[in-house]
């Protein structure tokens, strides 16, 4: 029993000219397609999360309203449902899983929207950082089919820093003896642990902390330790090792100037997006600061950069917060709404 | 040969309730105490550093001017060069090396600058860094003695968000199996390496990446893993796996409100202080942010916050660019003045 649907896409071609095997893309639609089919909306996931996670932004009342909308949420390659390390047939899982870059991920997305599903429009694309920049990918892979976009907590190219401390997450798993150069029968569980206390400082800010906002609603951890271990350790340890690092792949090489027909132009990439544009980094977030997607919108002819304010950092987009849910559906109500 | 000294401090008592038996407390001084006694400057180390490494703010024209000033570099416990992991003889080296906070660290300076300097005030305290959280100690510990002090990119309690981006660098060492509890015949290098690519992101700021300032003179690394490798990797496998432990731990439990006297009291700490102080955060410190330092002087009474401006981050105090040197220096010329 799952509560998902498989596409299944057969041999895939990736753009680093590996191939991606009798792949797979999972997928959940949330609500019906019109008769003109103009309300599809692509929600994609983001580092490590399934479509499950993303329901938080899905809702009665919300601008994300399965009663209005058809919502898809395709799973990202490498999170464990779509192909991945963890899910592919020798001999390409595990360190064989070729590398995926957001092209590839947005490409086979594009196949399910129009030869499964039999939609040449979408809405709007909006996600969470890794999501965020697939929604940048589908604003400039597919120009002419994309009317608005809303990003939030992520970037149309990843940057220099943001490569760096993705470093200090692969090398937490990598420096475990257990991780056996991906090779494991079981998960590297120091690593992942290691991994979680390695992220616990980027994901909220040094002001979330120094609130201690994780003792509090919704949170309601007892101490410091206690957040680590509950939160970060348990968020990773049920992660499988070769997946984290694949998508830490996709997401260091993350780059819409990379997409054919740009040759590496990135601004030139940013300028051709079409859609109508809300961008919107989290004020406090130490890896997708507010300033690089400042940059992103000087770019792009028809988008407006609107801060998500406040202390939780890039989590300001991981659906915990009520007061940052209510800021980003508020926005993406606006943006529909024009 | 060695260019320091080394002072002999027999068993000494710690605050934390065990003993370090035989300590040794190594310190080098630069210029000629005057005849009254008043010229005398302490300007503590920081996390793995020692005292030649904070050589680039000593120099003739200067504010530390050796021909003008007396002033004592005490290497901090843990250093590799003071009793440390690595220099204790047997039961208590590596691993069982005691507990040592910031109260320890500057109860034994006192000793050598009053019992075997023979000097009863200072000009001035300043540091960088654990150096920072040194100098705030020393106001606190003897607030008679202290004229000025000078933190710089420091603070004078270590914040829990810190403390969990220290999480991240100790467990970057202990997930590798080499360390083995910290009873290793050789360095865990898989470990050491590691932490410098979990120190990297931390050490500079975004932008400083995003201008590819490591490029550039003086760094003038050719890539960032260039950088990677050469800087942050270099850095730490030089360094004691257990050194760097010990270190960490009185770095996370920083705290001038446990001094003797303030039963905890943090804010109580900072108003008790004398010493006319300048505190210097940088603007884009990762793991000091300004606005906790605003906080520290908002409870202090002859305290002035100066944000060392620009995108080096925390390495603004680290001596490597002109530019955040002549500004560290220029204020403690104006301190030292007053």
């Amino acid at each position: 029993m799952v509560d998902y649907e498989t596409f299944e896409l057969g041999d895939v071609q990736l753009s680093t000219g590996q191939t991606l095997r009798d792949a797979k893309l999972a997928y959940k639609t949330y609500g019906e397609l019109n008769a003109d089919k103009s309300n599809a909306i692509v929600y994609p996931t983001w580092y490590s999360g399934q479509h499950h996670d993303n329901e938080w932004l899905i809702g009665q009342g919300m601008a994300l309203d399965p009663s209005k909308y058809f919502i898809i949420v395709p799973n990202m390659f490498g999170n464990g449902l779509s192909s991945s390390p963890s899910n592919t047939p020798p001999p390409h899982n595990s360190p064989r899983f070729p590398n995926v870059t957001f092209q590839d991920n947005v490409a086979q997305q594009h196949r399910l929207v129009t030869e499964h599903l039999g939609i040449e429009k979408l809405a709007l694309v909006t996600g969470w950082s890794m999501g965020a920049g697939q929604t940048y990918q589908w604003a400039v892979s597919y120009p002419d089919m994309v009317e608005r976009i809303l990003p939030f907590c992520g970037s149309s190219k990843t940057s220099e820093h943001n490569i760096v401390f993705l470093e200090g997450v692969r090398h937490a798993i990598m420096t475990d003896a257990a991780w056996q150069e991906g090779l494991y029968d079981e998960q590297p569980v120091k690593g992942l642990r290691a991994v979680g206390r390695v992220y616990a400082g980027w994901g909220f800010s040094q002001a979330f902390y120094w609130q201690q906002l994780y003792k509090q609603d919704p949170l309601d951890y007892a101490s410091l330790e206690d957040f680590l271990v509950g939160f970060w350790e348990g968020f990773f340890l049920n992660k499988d090792a070769n997946n984290l690092l694949a998508m830490a792949w996709t997401w260091q090489n993350g780059d819409i100037g990379q997409t054919p027909g740009f040759d590496g132009n990135h601004e030139g990439a940013l300028a051709s997006i079409k859609a109508k544009a809300f961008v919107m980094p989290a004020e406090k977030d130490l890896y997708f600061p507010p300033e690089d997607e400042e940059y992103a919108v000087s770019h792009m002819t028809n988008a407006e950069l609107r801060v998500i304010p406040g202390v939780w950092g890039h989590f300001a987009g991981g659906g915990a917060n009520p007061v940052d849910i209510q800021f980003i559906d508020e926005a993406l109500k606006e943006l529909l709404a024009s």
